[in-house]
């Protein structure tokens, strides 16, 4: 087998030297577990967070360890009764080709998707983004809705459950190729190339979209988008906080101080800001994909994946992640 | 009669010539009306806001109309069928002697406990800390509980809300006299002086009286104790936002700025901040008083008032209330 390890920390932006690629012997599963083979792995900015020796809401990986990260792959060995071999499951298998797993941690996934839907739309990006508009931004018909990275699996995610109750959904995305998929594939009423706007027009261009204001910002990216859209927030508006990716690596702080007017936004708006980790929320993974399979199968819910062949450009598509480099949701095929 | 009017808008912190005493003649009540004789009136720090020109939840006052504010006293003359000569009310007033108010605009209070009581502990600061803790700040057995301007009207009844249901109650408070009055006629179980701490050290002291860390961050300042606080923040803490009065008048933003590290702290934490303006609760009010009146009548809920004597002083006694030099919930006797 072969995987991915954390070779050493980074200082701001990540670089392809932060990751180390190494062979080990396939291992066999104990009592209890089995053995997966991957096919799929997935890419997501919350690994940025984990490369760091910081507390956080999860364990840092440590150095020499495997990277963290979701798979899609057939069991090969099993001592899990619940499982045999061939079966095609979902779990924590890391940037990796094979992974021996608890049967408890790992999920069978419907046949009846593509098996890389259990990564993306109905994974745990499109988990996050139902469980935040459900606990959070209680869409209402006639709302008004605004996210950014609105081409990612989070945020189309978000603004198709938000269009599918009747709101207005406005996109913020980087470059004009994601704001035409964003209007012509995820339905969004309006969107903006924030590579193509400085906080002040960006507002104006916003402004101009959203003639009711905007009552849910989704939040997953932090920066030059939410100084954009908080003004123009409606009084009892909701901002699930889910990523702050603008953020990651590297933040400039060097002022001006922002709090004092966010804090006072906050008071006089009444807002309501609230941060969404998705481990909280597995409980109601089973009414997730109740609601959700059947209208992503019918597609009637659109997603776009983003696929990378080969295990050695895990590192280089993470990157281009963390840049907006990519375009839908970042899978690597193995 | 003599009422107080707004003279010029304050450029940064309000001073003495931003107000003007003038006469005029009491008024006369129009149909539905009812003309009050003020007895009592209110200083709270939200008239603050209401000196600038901006848009904010209410409107500004405009140069030359008497300061907006609450006031208790009797009926002078009614042409409400609601009120007769004599009733002891409460409405919006405004500084000043006499006002004529909507009879729908105003209400009889309890003869059962003192009429001040309508300003404060029994009015819209013991009000907004109920309908905060209430609605946002969901107070649970065992948890922590920190607020600043502790032994105001409003921190100090959510803290007595928050003990009432089993927390533990945490003060910041300016001076020694405060820190004492928080402890021994509020409860709460440590009290500091953020007078005599920096950010850091003000951390370490609430963090060594918080050792289970902070549950409920009651926002009534912004500032310096929200930066020492923050840190503590259990995950899924609540930040009811009801005040900002550290960041109303001169707000330094020179910077670092900490908005990247609240919203991740939002995130990681998965907090709860929510403003809360107590205008749009009303519908609470009789829930507020049925739970709170007696307790109150009975000497459960402690609270302090400081009752500065004469309508001339108004000016001066809400400087010193927002500088902090008041000791209680501020009110004039005309």
């Amino acid at each position: 087998m072969e995987k991915w390890v954390l070779a050493s920390r980074p200082e701001g932006t990540p670089v392809l030297e932060n990751f180390r690629l190494e062979e080990a012997a396939t291992p066999e599963p104990q009592d209890g577990e089995i053995v997966v083979a991957t096919d799929f792995l997935s890419l997501d900015p919350y690994m940025r967070g984990r490369m760091d020796d910081v507390k956080s809401y999860a364990p840092s990986v440590n150095l020499g360890d495997v990277m963290t990260g979701q798979g899609v792959g057939n069991v090969v060995a099993s001592r899990d009764p619940k499982f045999k071999e061939g079966d095609l499951v979902t779990g924590m298998t890391g940037w990796a080709t094979h992974a021996a797993l608890s049967g408890a941690e790992v999920r069978h996934i419907s046949p009846e998707v593509p098996p890389t839907t259990a990564l993306g739309v109905l994974g745990m990006p499109g988990f996050t983004a139902w469980a935040a508009m459900h606990t959070i931004g209680e869409p209402k018909e006639g709302e008004t809705f605004v996210t950014a990275a609105a081409t990612g699996p989070v945020g189309s995610m978000a603004a198709q459950i938000a269009k599918r109750k009747g709101l207005r959904t406005i996109a913020v995305a980087g470059g004009a190729n994601k704001c035409d998929l964003a209007t012509n594939t995820f339905g969004f009423d309006a969107a903006f190339d924030h590579r193509a706007h400085d906080v002040k027009s960006l507002r104006g261009a916003l402004a101009d979209a959203a003639p009711n204001g905007v009552d849910i910002y989704f939040e997953n990216v932090g920066g030059k988008v939410l100084h954009a859209t908080l003004p123009l927030m409606n009084v009892a508006g909701r901002i699930p906080v889910i990523g702050t990716i603008a953020w990651y690596s590297g933040v400039d702080t060097s002022g001006p101080d922002m709090l004092p007017s966010v804090w006072r936004a906050t008071l006089v708006k009444r807002l309501r800001i609230q941060g969404l980790i998705i481990f909280d929320h597995w409980h109601l993974f089973r009414q997730f994909i109740e609601e959700m399979a059947e209208p992503v199968a019918r597609g009637e819910v659109a997603y776009v994946e983003d696929i990378t062949q080969g295990l050695d450009q895990m590192p280089a598509a993470f990157l281009s992640l963390l840049s907006g480099g990519n375009t839908g949701k970042a899978i690597v095929a193995i």
